[in-house]
């Protein structure tokens, strides 16, 4: 019903997470009234991250260089690793300031029913530069659902051999938050993993 | 602190409607995992649109031939003229099937608020038209708000001395809406706009 490359432009927003028809419908529409300057930049820009953007060959964090920002910063701390799930939770922690050591993407959380495996989280990369490297503690930083519950326990099992210091981030109750809008199973966790006060 | 790329990609999405920092960085991260033909058609329709896509020259609707599909089909009833606030609005009306006759698509609505006055709707190109035609009925169907109804009486002095009927679409309460949802002015407009029943 539209005209071809309306009909094109509506289909291409649908393929993003999370636009459905109406959305695409109202971007596309927006493309069409916009500079087009600016809706060159964004088809540019979808074109130039695919071209340029790769996993780090040691980390797998997004880079458009040889090697990551952080894999080649040789004033960082070699002693502490610190697994994630994504390249996003890197530059969330970066963020924060308060880490200084290397980091490790997974390709996966374990999830047997979307058919995710042992085998599928990228673990032999992982495991042949921890043994390569000299990190006395590996801290493991992903989403406490069952799946990165599952992901840490694997990890901590495989590298049961290696002696090293294997952690995983606190979980809790976030800072500022009420406690009678968080779940009963995060407050059991906050309960068992209390700590005293110094 | 992102790669060049990622960063320019999340600021071109962070150029569309409702798409937020988080948003953006969502989208693009996807956009990284996604297959290279279809972050290609992406940015391809960006481009393809905005190249082939433009305005009727008769009735101001989105197009990609010369004069749009309406426009060009010459077993529509030239009896009636539809004013329409937009091109997504001839698509709307389109599917519902019973409408028969010409679109007109308004440039903007008068909004003084924001800038928009009588002189920027496109008036001139409408009048043109309907001088040049032989409509006997101009039906408005731009959205009730203060905007709409400012716009449907500006329409409705400036073609009175044409002797052609002018009216505006109902307003009232959708159908299968429940009463106590529906705010008091459009009940008001659904009390005073009664119909008897036939």
């Amino acid at each position: 019903m539209y005209p071809e490359s309306l009909e094109d432009l509506i289909e291409s927003f649908k393929l993003l997470p999370g636009i459905g028809e109406k959305t695409a419908e109202r971007l596309a529409f927006y493309i069409l009234n916009m500079d087009v300057e600016k809706s060159n930049f964004l088809a540019e820009s979808v074109v130039n991250a695919k071209r340029n953007l790769h996993k780090c060959p040691v980390c797998s964090n997004i880079t458009d260089k040889e090697k990551c920002n952080v894999c080649s910063d040789l004033k960082r701390d070699s002693n502490v690793l610190c697994i994630v799930e994504d390249s996003r939770s890197i530059y969330l922690f970066e963020r924060t300031g308060s880490f200084h050591g290397f980091y490790h993407v997974l390709d996966n959380l374990i999830s047997p029913l979307d058919g995710v495996n042992p085998e599928d989280i990228g673990i032999e990369k992982l495991v042949k530069r921890i043994e390569k490297s000299s990190f006395s503690e590996i801290i493991i930083a992903v989403k406490p659902t069952i799946e990165g519950e599952t992901t840490s326990l694997y990890i901590k099992k495989i590298l049961e051999g290696l002696n090293i210091k294997v952690t995983r981030i606190a979980s809790g109750i976030p800072l500022g938050a009420d406690i009678e809008y968080i779940d009963s199973l995060t407050l059991e966790r906050a309960l068992l993993d209390r700590k005293e006060i110094e």
